[in-house]
């Protein structure tokens, strides 16, 4: 570098700030240089997080859940036109290319996931309304309905040094969406790479004032200033977790806290997966990969490997077999597949985890102390040999002692219920794979794992194409782990977004509750009028718009017919004797299909207009039987709104309900349709 | 009490036991008679959380959650047959009859309703599969579910004094529901109700051995032993939940902890209530009622009454005027309508309190010091007078003093944002109410204090008749509230009973999900057999059983012909220049009701057998229109299976994909069917 030495920026209060002091050094993990200083001495923390909560978060809460999604989205774009800046500075931390592809594509890869999921699975709004509303009185005035609303406070996310781009933005996405802004710390040894994406988003100027906001070093007292609308999310080790969950703060507050600490991960090899098999290939495969990417700094990577007694001398063999065709070096030099670590503090921690898990085993791949190295000065360079153990299974060691390198250790086992217990005995992990192709000995094994794991990766020849590996957590699911891996589940699809939101019971009176979602709920108040609702477009349309129609009566005749249309001649619509024998029925009744098509027939406008189709229906029910002669009429009443911003068009729900002459309803189900938003200029024809 | 004072015993691995030493004595809240002494001493606690895992936990796993349900129920009409030996207790406590039933008959409620919400909303299965199938790759060979097991530990609840009853049943119900083993820890005070009711549960024999154990007295170094799949549940004070939530094995252990603790919990007079409307009345009678209960200890009660400024004279005086009508005394006294404090202790805790909401306002009614007490000696018995306070809102002690009694301060307002701000003031709620009935008030109060709050009650006159009421928490909906209110969540239907599993995500072939889940999924097997699926009894069913049928060629006659029979004339079905016009078909399509009315006539068989009823439809989708003379195929695949315990049939959930000739999906949906078990002695029809 030819400037002096700087320290990393902080991106504070609106705008880019400098601690004081002289600062920590960050050394590149290959040539030992210095690359930058963090010093946090001197900046307002706490004024940052009041800025987070008085600009960032009214800022995004003016924002629906779609919107803020398809910030993500440009966000993601933007990243991905700058990702060759991070790779060059992701070099330096001692990444691969594809390391640093995973990262940083892991991490774009994330906010577009988020995005999308945000689209599909939210509302167009600022408060999402969860699960079915409970009736709580006979009478149906008084409802029960659970809301989720944004948490007023920040989002302060401790990061860990390993994934310096992923870690950050997988954080950053729920609590985004969620409406609540972030404040990312990043891991010292890895922070100008953090500092560089901070830089990028800061630049692309899309996302709100005050919603990211960035501190280079320490938190210093920040901690303090937390209440609980506030959030705490971690990755990391165990031992830090424990000493940031105890904190007074955020014992007093109750401030949310999750932790994903890294644990000791297993894989099992099935009895049925001898060599030969493609599940025994997947298996040393997986194993040796996991060892190597990210010189087996990721908080997933195997490190316990349980194989069938019977295979592991052909797994050692197979695997060192592998590992000895790994070349080690400076990132970019020819032919190398595994870097450094991230600093040589990083490599005396792994030599002496090493060492005690040598004590309960031996080594059969590599040495702690040795490597050849390409491209690069082995005594400045955080380097170290892949190495594989094997162990024992009845020792503490390989279950307690995680060397966060390329480090793993075979253990052999006997009987599913054996390898169940070894497996628990890590007390709580990210993700274990189960590598088999027999059904019995996958459900035993995965059930049987499950309550001490976040994930649980199943791979054999079926998936094996196709699977995203055991190192990675994808954004569509939970990560996180209980016991010793953290007790966090800060990740998976809306579930993260869920857990930066207050969900609260409220109990209202139908028309209350009308008011406070934005939804039409059975109870409340229903608007007719001359024009039917089908001839109004989306922003037309209010919930409670509704259209009465009927009455229809269902003859004999028209069950015989549809029965012979459609071919549907269930003994229940045609033969008197077998319907009188249902307990259910107790004689002849009209078809289900037939009621709902006849409904349709009732409610339909058939003039064009702004209903462009009928997309689909959602949790029809069957309620009352409907017998010959019965008369139908249909209550169709407009539910739900959902407006695309991205569309000429939106999703309408309509509640159907269908009632016989005395009132009773016989089928009752949401009707999906897709609604114009009026054309520009048009008149408003209510 | 004739015989000599005993300790109170512990039901503690598989026997009933008691501690050494003298014990600390339980004294009468009316007559200040020691009613018992409890002491732990000695008890091997470290013991009983093994006996739960190695007991308890297995026998409950053997279950179903409806074989669950079934007992919580039945432990529920037991309790209810004995419920007069627990008012008998009960009075002993100072609750009044009427408190006495709210605590007892409400726990008794709690059990019977979650057992009925576990029958309708959880699988007759020992796994609970969450949410839709993820697919994590194009080619459907890998994908995501994630899958609820019961944690493998002890949930150890920590009970709170003022009650005894429901406060233990409402732990009690979630835990044994998830297959977890309970140790039930009684606030001290009370301990002597809480046991009479352990005392019932045992001797009921109904649940299994290990479920439920029972500590009267200290917790010890039980904590000291509790692990990652251990839980901890508190209901008490701020304080405490403080001490127990750093202790240091349950963070290092991330031991999942929940707290619901006392709270400045609210109620707000919308300014339309003004005096005379039924809201108003509504109000008075929600804030003394409130306080009056249990003497007001009620972790919900309100402490916060916010009146718009105009009205705060006429609450004042209409809430004095039905405070003078209370008469306190002996809970079996004539005419008591409040009985006495759990203690004098406590009463001492309450005048401390009063004494620092008197420097922030003053006492409107009653005296701190004294009251008119019937049946009892006012020297002996823990009584206290209803205090209600006038209080300025711009100080800090009415949002942060509780006094844990029949205390309320009234807190003028002049808008509706100062309203939310000084609701937010409680730094986190249980609940709070909103007394309006004009929509937009309520609309942007709920929606502005949600975020604080885990409970909102709206109250007007449109559910004044059947609400539950401000202080009642439910079983449907969640229980607990944000930071000063613990953080916890503890109830609310499934998700108490989800809190006590853990949540993984599996990611897997499509086989494999198969046999984890026991649910068919996209992309497993089917299995085509010459007997036709309507024909099998719900025994002889398996997932992937399934049928094709068709093809059926729709025509435009059939379509023409559909329109005219149900009325269902919409132009895309028939009007040719309208239907090229929409933008998603282009050409006339048939109708999405005739798809699926003519899928059922292909996949029906028509003779009597075990099928009984087509009772819904779940999801439905029109993925692709279907033109005039495409022809149809469907796919009926066996889903999933539900035995009923308690009838002679059950539900099966079939996937019917309906397809083009093209093999293009043209309608997705589940269809939900009742098929008979066997009847007793007859054969197989396989």
């Amino acid at each position: 570098m030819a400037q002096p030495m700087t320290l990393l920026r902080s991106h504070l209060s609106g705008s880019w700030q400098t601690g004081t002091g002289e600062g920590r050094p960050l050394h590149d993990a290959v040539t030992g240089e210095e690359v930058a200083r963090v010093s946090a001495d001197g900046l307002d923390l706490a004024g940052a997080l009041e800025h987070g909560r008085r600009t960032g978060g009214p800022a995004l809460r003016e924002l629906t859940f779609h919107q803020r999604a398809a910030l993500l989205k440009a966000l993601g774009g933007h990243l991905r036109e700058h990702r060759e800046e991070l790779y060059a500075v992701s070099k330096r931390t001692g990444a691969t290319l594809g390391d640093s592809k995973f990262d940083v594509d892991g991490g774009i890869g994330v906010l577009l996931a988020y995005a999308s999921k945000a689209k599909r699975e939210l509302p167009n709004d600022t408060v999402h309304v969860e699960g079915a509303v409970e009736p709580l009185g006979k009478g149906g005035t008084f409802l029960g309905q659970h809301v989720l609303t944004s948490l007023r406070g920040v989002a302060v996310q401790v990061n860990a040094f390993n994934f310096p781009v992923w870690g950050p933005l997988e954080k950053l996405a729920p609590a985004f969406l969620a409406g609540v802004p972030t404040l990312i710390k990043p891991a010292t040894p890895t922070a100008f790479l953090t500092a560089k994406l901070v830089e990028l988003i800061v630049d692309s100027g899309l996302l709100p004032e005050g919603s990211v906001q960035f501190v280079a070093g320490s938190l210093g007292d920040c901690f303090e200033h937390l209440t609980g609308q506030d959030l705490v999310s971690f990755t990391g080790s165990a031992a830090t977790a424990q000493t940031l969950r105890s904190h007074p703060a955020l014992v007093r507050n109750a401030v949310r806290f999750t932790a994903e600490a890294d644990s000791l991960n297993m894989a099992a090899l099935g009895p049925d997966a001898s060599p030969g098999t493609e599940e025994f290939d997947l298996f040393v495969k997986a194993l040796t990969t996991e060892m190597t990417v990210k010189a087996g700094q990721k908080c997933t990577a195997i490190r316990r490997a349980f194989v069938p007694r019977e295979h592991v001398d052909a797994v050692l063999e197979a695997a060192s077999a592998r590992l000895a065709k790994v070349v080690v070096g400076a990132p970019d030099a020819e032919g190398v597949r595994m870097g450094a670590l991230a600093s040589l503090d990083q490599r005396e921690e792994v030599r002496r985890s090493v060492k005690a898990l040598r004590d309960a085993g031996r080594i059969v791949f590599g040495d702690p102390e040795t490597v050849d190295v390409v491209g690069a000065d082995t005594d400045r360079g955080a380097f170290v040999s892949p190495l594989l153990l094997l162990g024992d299974p009845e020792r503490a060691e390989p279950h307690e002692v995680e060397a966060f390198g390329p480090v793993a250790t075979v253990l052999p086992y006997d009987t599913t219920d054996q390898l169940i217990g070894y497996a628990t005995r890590g007390q709580g992990s990210l993700v274990g794979s189960v590598v088999s192709a027999d059904p019995e000995f996958v459900r035993e094994t995965v059930l049987g794992i499950a309550p001490f794991h976040g994930r649980v990766h199943v791979l054999n020849a079926r998936d094996g194409k196709e699977s995203t590996g055991h190192g990675s957590p994808l954004p569509q699911l939970v990560h996180g782990g209980p016991g010793r891996a953290g007790g966090g589940e800060e990740m998976g699809g809306v579930r993260g977004v869920f857990h930066h939101m207050q969900r609260t019971a409220v109990q209202a009176d139908p028309d209350s509750l009308v008011a406070i979602t934005g939804r039409w709920v059975s109870g409340a108040q229903r608007h007719e009028s001359d024009v039917h609702p089908f001839r109004k477009h989306l922003e037309e349309l209010r919930p409670g718009d509704c259209l009465v129609a009927g009455p229809r009566r269902v003859t004999q005749a028209d069950v015989e017919h549809f029965a012979e249309f459609t071919g549907d001649t269930f003994y229940a619509h045609m033969d008197e004797a077998a319907a009188a024998a249902n307990p259910l029925f107790g004689q002849r009744v009209a078809h289900g299909y037939l009621v709902v098509s006849l409904a349709a027939g009732l409610f339909v406008d058939p003039d064009p207009g702004p209903v462009l189709a009928n997309f689909g229906v959602d949790g029809l029910r069957f309620l009352t039987p409907v017998r010959f002669d019965d008369e139908l009429t249909v209550t169709l009443t407009c539910k739900q709104l959902t407006p695309r911003d991205s569309a000429d068009y939106g999703e309408v729900r309509w509640d159907a309900d269908v009632t016989r002459q005395d009132g009773e309803s016989v089928a009752r189900y949401d009707v999906l349709t897709l609604v114009a938003k009026k054309p520009a200029g048009k008149e408003t024809q209510q």
